[in-house]
């Protein structure tokens, strides 16, 4: 019998991945988690059964949340990443020379501990010196920071479970506040097609909270519609007025400078959602 | 028992969806051919068990197909569409003042029949005086034609069954052929997840009968990995070379001047699919 997960992404909509075995599935004290190895994907994270990264399309996720931010700062020395248990934005933050240390504040030890296991080309980077691994509530180590940071990453799961808290006002006031004066923020904030709703609503509370907030997209073939946003909010620094001089060469897969501005570009109706009423 | 359809866009990779009903189906002379009412979706036409068109992720497809050539196009008056029997490229087709016949050759008429009767939101202006409809092989069409057409739309199916005359360089010269001397062709060329083969083979194919190609991208949550490519080859005007005065308004969900632009910069991974070897 051929085994396939299926995520419903709504209660009428999902997709579904032939799955060669399972390597890992255990209750933490947060979730649900389970490594399974897919033919098409290769080995594929699933918290609460909804697919967090896989093998062959995390570059995009991880590429897009790290270099948009870190090319519009012009000389990131720390940055801070809320969840991101699997290593993949930590792997792409270490490519940019200026970075001096980077936090990882996870609260889930047993993402971190299996990632490391079973996503090797994604959790590599996890031991090295430059990165500080903290087993913390990214919101209590938010709360607790003041003028600290360069950039901070939320890459958190969907807003439920341990990541409610990570999509509320409250917790993007303390951001701004554990952010030094030029600070930049960047939170995935899911797809335009089925949560509307949430953009709208992290997109109204960045733009009270920071002077510039843009909504910016990638296509994840493995996430919910294929399209995802990310929510910047930033003191200073504009994404769309970075010099060409300021992208320095490294490899990518998804990320290209040309990128870095034509994903400010929004669909229609996406674009609607970060309107006032 | 509840229904859901499932396409395997992949041998191990698909989508599903939950059915309320069947609305017609039946083999033509060509293909399958299913209607199916989904939750998630709305009307939904399936050719051969494969998504064609949905009432509710529709506009990024047909909109994308005809204004981004027809916007590059400073006067387009006649526009031929090969394929496309749902009508929805025509109605994006009609809203351009400058055109004055938009000429349908869409093999199976039977297409074109239920997509009227169900998909009226998408089929509604094929009956428009200014839409010449012809239920006919695009690929004979374009051959007996000459210094015809400003624009020539190839929306077709998957390059099996009927539509595999339409992914040829001779159907790209004879295109080349069928358009006047500052001629625009697009065609959809399916994605770069799976089908990075195709992408590179049409690529050379169109950049040997063109002298301006470029590729450009538009998010379909229905289509396999989320990610759609169209290329265009022009015989004179560039896309990303269109003044801003060129834009007029209009009504659309997907399509804004800022993408027209924005949708050629492509990720890292599918530009190199337009390099040389």
């Amino acid at each position: 019998m051929a085994t396939w997960f299926t995520e419903k992404q709504t209660e009428n909509f999902g997709i579904t991945a032939k799955v060669n075995r399972t390597l890992h599935k255990e209750t933490t004290d947060f979730q649900e988690l389970e490594m399974v190895e897919t033919e098409e994907w290769g080995n594929m994270l699933l918290l609460d059964d909804m697919v967090m990264t896989t093998e062959k399309d995390e570059f995009v996720y991880h590429e897009m949340m790290a270099h948009v931010p870190l090319f519009t700062h012009p000389s990131p020395k720390k940055v801070l990443i809320v969840g991101g248990g699997d290593g993949g934005v930590i792997r792409e933050v270490l490519k940019h020379n200026s970075v001096e240390q980077a936090t990882l504040a996870e609260i889930d030890g047993k993402v971190i501990e299996y990632s490391k296991k079973y996503l090797p080309s994604i959790a590599g980077t996890l031991d090295d010196v430059r990165v500080d691994v903290q087993v913390s509530d990214g919101f209590m180590h938010i709360a607790k920071s003041e003028r600290e940071y360069d950039v901070i990453m939320v890459d958190s799961t969907e807003p439920v479970g341990p990541a409610v808290t990570l999509f509320t006002k409250g917790f993007y006031e303390g951001i701004a506040k554990a952010l030094k004066e030029d600070g930049i923020l960047v939170a995935q904030t899911d797809n335009p097609w089925f949560k509307a709703d949430l953009i709208r609503q992290v997109y109204g509370d960045v733009k009270e909270t920071f002077p510039i907030t843009r909504v910016y997209t990638a296509n994840i073939p493995t996430y919910p519609s294929g399209l995802w946003t990310f929510t910047m909010g930033s003191k200073i620094y504009d994404p769309l007025k970075v010099s060409d001089e300021r992208f320095t060469a490294f490899d990518t897969k998804y990320y290209t400078k040309e990128l870095h501005k034509a994903c400010f570009a929004l669909p229609k109706f996406v674009k609607d959602m970060t309107k006032e009423e």
